[in-house]
C-alpha cells in the first residue's frame, strides 16, 4: 500500500459505529414527552439515529451546518452525455462562490456555510473566499476508454474532501452537507452506483439534468461499456473510484468519512453523493449510521442507493439540481428533530395524565 | 339569515380566486433561473402557487408565521371514542401556553408565533398572554345524541377564528398555520368529512391518538350513527359544523376564510384542519387556492381529503399529533420555495450559458 493509500485507510479506520444505547434513550424519553406514543412519526426515527450518531440524548442541536460543493470536469462530456457544455462547470462554481445558486438560497434559509471545493475544474478558477483550492487535475480521463484518474489522484482528491470537511469541523461546523458541481457528474456516478451495487447500466442511468431520448441511449451504452472495460471490483473502492468516478465523487467520499469520524450527521444530497456515500460505505461500512438522505431526487439510481443502505429520504420533490439543494432543503428537519428531544415538556414536567389503561 | 349568520356569508364572499398571472409569471422566472428547466420539482410548483396566492411574483418572503391552536372539548368522548381524559385538553392547551409542547418547539425552529384561542375548552382557563378568551361553550354536546352545538355558536366560533386571524395579519404575520388541541376531535372531524367528501364512517374514521382495535370499532360505530342522525347536507356547511363538528373545526374554518380574505397562505396541519378546510371551501370554493398541505399525517381521512382538494402534502413523515406540528414543520419549505424565486440569480445575470440545442 502506497502512503497515501494507507492515509485513505486510516481515515476509514477512524469512523466507529454509532451507539445504539443513545438511540435507546432517545426513544425512551420520546415515550416520555407530552404527546401520544410514537405521533412524531418520522422525526422521531430521525431524532434517535441522531442521538445514535452523537453518542448522547440528547445529541447537540445542529447549529453551524456546512455545505460542500465539490467540483471537477468529465472527460467522459466528449461522449456527448450532457448536452451542456463544459465551461458552465466553472460558471456555475462562479455563482455559487458569487452566493446566488439555488444552493446557497437554501443553505441561506438555514444559516449554512457554503464552500466549494475545486478538486478537478478543466479551468482554471479566479481566487474566491468561497472557493477551496485543491485541483488535484484539471478534469478527469475519458472513463469509457480509459481510468477517470489514478489511484494516487483519487486518493488525493478523497483526501481534499475529508481535510476540508475536517477543516469546516474544527472551526465549529456541526452538520455536513454534500454539494457537488460538475457537467457530465451523473454518467460517473450512474458507473460508481453499477459498480458498488452490482446493478446492470440501464437500471442506473438517469437523465442528469433532463437529456432527451437520444442523449440518454447515449448515456445508457457509455456506461455499459466503461462498466464492461473496468469491470470494477467493489472490494476496492479507491480502484472503483479511480477507474470510473469524478474527482468530486472522491472528494465527497472523504467527506462522508470525516464527517462519521468525527459523529457529526452527513446529509445527502442526490445521486453524486449517493455514488460518494457508497464508495465511503466501501472503506467503512459503519459510516453509513452518520448518513443521512435530505431528499429523494428523479434520479433512478437515488431510490436505488437509497434502499440498499436502508435510508428514507426527507423530502420527496422531485428535485434534479445537485450542488447540495436538496439536501440543504431538509436541514429544518434535523435541527426540529434535535430540538423535540432537547426542549419538549415531559408528561410528569408537565403535569399531564396519560392515558387511560 | 340571521345577522351572524351574515357575518360569515360577508367573510367567505372577500375570499377572491387566487392569481394565475402570477403563477405563470413565477413559472418564466423559474425557467430563467441558473438551474435545469424544472429541475427544483415540487419547490418550484410550490412557488408558482405562492406567487399566485399573493398577486406578485416573487411573492413575499415569509417573515412572521403565526401557529393558531384552536381548541376545544367534545360531548362525544362520553361514547369512549378516545382513552384521554377530557382534563388534558386544559392540560395540554396549559402545556403549549407554556412553551414546551411539540408546536412550540417545532414553531421555534422556525420563528413562528403560537397563539391559543380556546373556543371551546370545558374547564376554565388560567389566564395567559399565549392563550385567547372566546370560549362559545364549554365544549360541545354529544353529537352521536344532538347537534354538537347551535347554527349560532357554530358561527361565532368560526368569527372568532377568523378575528383572531384579523388580528394576528394586522400585527404583521404573513402566514397562517392551523393548529388543534381537543381530546376525541378526530371523531367530529371524521364526521365532518364525510359530510364534505359523502364518504362512509368506515373510510374518514382513524385511530387518532393511537387507540386500540375495541376504541375504534366503537369509534366507527359513532361517526356512522351521527351522520344518519344529522343527515348533514354539505351545502349548508353552518349546518354541518353545528351538527357534528367541534368549536375548535368552526374557529379553523374562520381562520382559513380570513386567511385567503386577505391573499396570505394557510398551511394545513392533519385532519382536523382538513375538515375546517373542506367547510371552509364550501363556504367559499376559492379559498382552496390559499392552502398548503404542510404533511400526510397517518388519518386516512387525510389523505382522502388532499386528495379531493388536489394538495400534496410537503412532509410525509406518518406524523399523527396535531397542535399545528406537522404545518408548522413545513414552513421552511414555503420559505425556501419564495426566496429561490426571489434570491437565485438568472442565466443572463450570472452570464452562463444554457445547454446546448
Amino acid at each position: 500500500m502506497t502512503e497515501i493509500e494507507q492515509r485513505v485507510a486510516d481515515l476509514a479506520a477512524g469512523v466507529a459505529p454509532v451507539d445504539g444505547a443513545a438511540a435507546a434513550a432517545a426513544r425512551e424519553r420520546h415515550d416520555q414527552l407530552t404527546k401520544p406514543a410514537g405521533s412524531l412519526g418520522g422525526l422521531e426515527t430521525l431524532g434517535a439515529r441522531l442521538a445514535a450518531m452523537a453518542g448522547r440524548c440528547p445529541p447537540p442541536v445542529p447549529e453551524r451546518p456546512a455545505v460542500v460543493v465539490a467540483a471537477g470536469d468529465h472527460g467522459v462530456l466528449a461522449q456527448g452525455v450532457s448536452p451542456w457544455p463544459r465551461e458552465v462547470t466553472a460558471a456555475m462554481v462562479a455563482g455559487i462562490a458569487d452566493g446566488r445558486a439555488a444552493v446557497n438560497v437554501l443553505a441561506g434559509v438555514v444559516g449554512a456555510q457554503v464552500t466549494v471545493l475545486d478538486v478537478g475544474v478543466a479551468t482554471a478558477l479566479a481566487p474566491h473566499p468561497r472557493v477551496r483550492r485543491a485541483k488535484v487535475r484539471a478534469g478527469t480521463a475519458d472513463l469509457s476508454e480509459a481510468p477517470a484518474m489514478t489511484r494516487t489522484e483519487a486518493a488525493r482528491a478523497l483526501l481534499a474532501g475529508a481535510g476540508v470537511a475536517g477543516e469546516l469541523l474544527d472551526a465549529g461546523a456541526d452538520l455536513l452537507v454534500t454539494g457537488d458541481m460538475g457537467i457530465a457528474n451523473t454518467t460517473p456516478a450512474a458507473c460508481l452506483v453499477a459498480a458498488f451495487t452490482g446493478q446492470p447500466a440501464a437500471a442506473v442511468t438517469g437523465r442528469g439534468t433532463g437529456i432527451d431520448d437520444a442523449t440518454f441511449a447515449v448515456k445508457v451504452k457509455v456506461v455499459e461499456r466503461a462498466l464492461v472495460l473496468h469491470a470494477p471490483d467493489p472490494a476496492d473502492p479507491l480502484g472503483v473510484l479511480a477507474a470510473l468516478g469524478g474527482l468530486e465523487h472522491a472528494a465527497l467520499a472523504g467527506l462522508v468519512l470525516a464527517g462519521a469520524a468525527a459523529r457529526v450527521p452527513v446529509v445527502l444530497d442526490g445521486v453524486n453523493a449517493d455514488a460518494a456515500a457508497l464508495a465511503a460505505c466501501a472503506f467503512a461500512p459503519a459510516a453509513v449510521g452518520y448518513l443521512v438522505a435530505g431528499h429523494r431526487s428523479v434520479e433512478p439510481a437515488h431510490s436505488l442507493v437509497l434502499d440498499s443502505l436502508d435510508l428514507k429520504p426527507l423530502l420527496e420533490y422531485g428535485m434534479r439540481l445537485g450542488e447540495g439543494s436538496g439536501a440543504a432543503a431538509a436541514i429544518p428537519v434535523l435541527t426540529m428533530a434535535v430540538r423535540i428531544l432537547a426542549e419538549m415538556a415531559t408528561f410528569s414536567d408537565a403535569g399531564v395524565s396519560g392515558p387511560a389503561d
